[in-house]
């Protein structure tokens, strides 16, 4: 389904080609100030205009249509919503019956019956990640200035220097191709305690919400898979004061599922971009052979690029909906100290 | 919280030097033959026993308490339980004010306040997952022969080798240390249309569900993290036929969060187990001193050995969830044809 | 919260005085044609307009923004939403300090901080029930017409027959206060087998829903509070055919939580509105007294006339979120006949 | 399914003549003073043994197997278990083909395809809510002295006095027959402040919790379905101090779906045990005729005079998930200042 929360409830909506995406945070305590302006910051960053990124131009313009008044939450849900404006949907129709290798359009087409709207990948499409966006800048907001949360592209292509990522990117970019790319989160000031044993793990929420963007195909906290290589003595962090600073790191911040005080730091791999403009082969429903395909359409050539403030965006929901959770169980056991 | 799953929900509890430890597994169909034996295959290859693993000795005999009338699934909650046997909870006793780096000890203590059962790492233990793995078994019961979900180990200490990671184990015995490893598990049959696009994609439910297992600290799906380095132009899997096969399988059987058809394929780290006999130093909360700890108990060296059965239990358990909830969607669309 | 449902899943939104009001529908099958005009009959049904109610007039024009393409639904979420266009927003400024009494200002106040949208009673507003309304009208065309729920009043001011009710209605207005009424509602068709024993009961769920609209203070099924001086014999429906027809239909339909193919048949009470114009005393936070208040706005003398469609709606939706859940668990059974 | 809760979750299980039936409690706060012991007042209080009880004695001994270490709760889920002892099943082997009329037999026959374990009610039992009760208890413990919630018996056969009731049971019993009654809970000490409009309101989560206990077939909150025939200016309550406190309280303490620190007051109605020994008439699947069907067994004439205190610890329950639940939004806001 396509809501995410407990206390902290995010549900999108919207298509790339239809009239407008949007979506309902519901959980937003009352009285934060707020205003469209707010959203701006991280929206521009999310927007394409970089090498590498799509010629499609959005003014990517939040509009909140209820939960503030007088400048402030109401503690009513709060609704984004972006128009779409600059679509070319015709760019789309060959892949009725030709899906993209890559892409979802054959398990779309399989799963709704041919009813999906196929313009720009429909609800599939990155762009439903604007409201993400504007919904982290609210989180961010509520979390407050103890909190951080930074992503960073971590490399691109295997490179990892800024010149170098971009040779890389024109080379793709110039051979009709695309790139992959990591991205690292780093969040701060997270209190101990937030997480549950098992489900509500705080890797296992954030995992949940992280698989949730489209494109990222593997997510490790702290050593990640450097781990498998590492032995206990070499991978436990050794505390050295009383509120749980460890000496390193390679937890993530994170040990039995619940946050140690120290930074949380994970990564996210993203897949190159599955639209290329570049000849590829596939099956076409219409004659039933496997046939060259060339997609058309205006597409990011390293989707990668534009990641980072959606990971940061998930996370900060993530934790902000831990937070508004965690106020209860820490709080609650003073309340009956007589038992 | 200690449940998960929509339509197919377990829920667990219990300590490891508690009473007893079980799991209530609700939505299970009625009509399914059942018995405690069916159990007892992923129950005996998640037992310790092998070099690397634990001495401590369970029976881990399952007990069905409910659910079951005439050897068939009922329909009502099925309850397993198994009871704790061999626990020696005075090797504990020390780590009431010096938690061990790596593990749980700290944050429970923190997040508790003091109350929480540290014996064994009482609610945190990986004994815990006995229950996923009846569950799992259950689920595969459920599942039918059709869909076979099969996991193994990759590599441990960085040797993929039975020779070679043999003698990796006893060094890292020798040495009162500990190793990390990589499962890999593939589910094949599972047919195109499970998952929903962005919060309920196969992915990011699975994720949800494998970062639950203790000790998991990374999660790639298909090409996972290696995608960092490819061209959507190597890394797009072509369809060459009608019902999705595709030529590769880089996107590990997933495409924009629904299953494609093709094998689902991921892998997951598991570090090294945290309690280790060799001596490291932590904090002393007795003294406010970072000192010397030696770990007592019985531990495993690698715990990663025991894990493929957990991780294709849990994999089970939610392949059965996504075939109870999409059963619906699938075929409802028939029923309304006039729309 | 503010969404609901489980596979056929609502999120509301808006205020009375805000911009806009609207719902998202998560969950709807793909394929069923839909268009705004699908959604007018109901919501002229709800619309004021008739003696007793409020003198606001809105065009209650529907906007679906997502989750219909070429005329049919997608599977995406549909999201429809309304315009408020005529907002008197001033007249409830003395609101702020002297909340009305058996309206939601106070806990309002209290609850958010004097945060929360207080014109014309913001997000407790009545007029979000259009989205509800709307999402009815969906879960109808989905329930197909094999299902019809129907409801209508059976009291109101404790009158039964159209013409004193009528004249009850305008006595009331004429003394500027209001009235209460009963809403009853059958639902026929209904397949046996929907719901589950305890807490996802037919009547657990539909009661949940139920409850969620303003106004609603009671709530019985089939003989309902009459059960109470009823003997066993008396109440017992005798089973008088294999589908389980049964003689008589005390049980409304349900039996153990479960639909037993009998009309589900309950009544919802409905207070008498709570803003009226006729001279109340209530606290004052601007002095600490009590004092006469003068509640100003528009307002319905008898907002039970306009809950019929609403409740009907609710109950559609339950039974449509029934529907979806349902089909799984039924026809599992057969796939695994083998156990 | 069998949870209910968000931070409180209950999870229940078993039949009535399975081996055992039971409950996981998760989310109780670590620190709490809890032992069997605790349990026993009300377990005692819900025990058979007055005049129109069943004569079936079981010693309804809680036995909790987890989440208790010292004497305290731990944070972790805490299993409550109960041993069925006195079960005799032959009783109900008649049943299988000739299901009871009121009883869910019938349901229970088609939903499960006869898989369902028909023995004494099976999971549909009244006597799976021991572990209900037990949960209450639980529940009252964490919510402290501040909040107290009692119920009683209202009236039974349409008599409110005692000694009428007793000879209506009595009546009751000798003609082989039952009586249903209606029950009445208050909760005092209820903070403003729970609950949320629309979905989450008090009255629709209670009311979701209520009708989870079999035989509940009604719900009104404070005046409620005699609302239907008072006016606004007769059902408003005016408010006449700072603290939200009422001159009347009409609305039961919730306004808007939010509790306004006024106690909360609602009733529901139990009807007549089904089973009855007196002859009835239902169909038999045995020869596809309506036949005479003489129930054996044993049953309650009377079950509501055993539901006052499932009632209340169903409130309890429901009141301690919104005291988790609240702990966050009430307190995050002054989190903020700064917005």
């Amino acid at each position: 389904m396509n809501s995410f929360g407990r206390r902290f409830r995010v549900s999108i909506f919207g298509e790339s080609h239809g009239e407008q995406i949007g979506i309902i945070i519901d959980g937003a305590p009352a009285g934060i100030a707020l205003s469209e302006a707010d959203l701006q910051a991280d929206l521009d960053r999310r927007r394409a205009g970089a090498k590498g990124t799509t010629p499609r131009k959005e003014a990517d313009q939040p509009h909140i249509v209820s939960g503030v008044f007088n400048g402030h939450t109401t503690g009513a849900p709060l609704t984004v919503v972006f128009q779409n404006t600059d679509t070319r949907s015709g760019d789309y129709s060959n892949l009725v019956t030709q899906p993209r290798p890559g892409h979802a359009d054959f398990v779309a087409r399989e799963k709704w019956h041919g009813y999906s709207d196929y313009r720009g990948g429909g609800h599939f499409s990155g762009r439903i990640t604007l409201g993400i966006v504007a919904a982290g800048a609210i989180a961010k907001k509520i979390l407050g200035n103890g909190i951080k949360v930074e992503s960073r592209i971590l490399e691109i292509g295997g490179f990892t220097r800024q010149e170098e990522i971009d040779a890389a990117v024109q080379r793709a970019v110039d051979e009709q191709d695309s790139l992959g790319g990591i991205v690292e989160c780093i969040a701060t000031g997270v209190p101990v305690g937030w997480g549950e044993p098992f489900f509500d793990s705080v890797e296992a929420v954030l995992s949940h919400a992280l698989f949730s963007i489209p494109a990222i195909k593997g997510v490790e906290f702290g050593a990640g898979f450097a781990a498998a290589r590492m032995r206990g003595s070499e991978h436990n962090d050794e505390i050295i004061a009383a509120d749980g600073t460890t000496r390193t790191n390679h937890a993530g911040g994170i040990n039995g599922g619940i946050s140690n005080g120290n930074p949380i730091v994970f990564r996210a791999v993203v897949k190159p971009t599955s639209s290329i403009a570049r000849m590829q082969e596939t099956y076409n429903f219409a004659d039933g052979k496997v046939e060259p395909l060339v997609v058309r359409g205006r597409h990011d050539a390293c989707i990668a690029l534009r990641v980072p403030v959606v990971v940061e965006a998930m996370t900060a929901i993530v934790l902000c909906d831990f937070a508004l959770v965690s106020a209860d169980g820490r709080k609650s056991a003073p309340c009956t100290p007589e038992g």
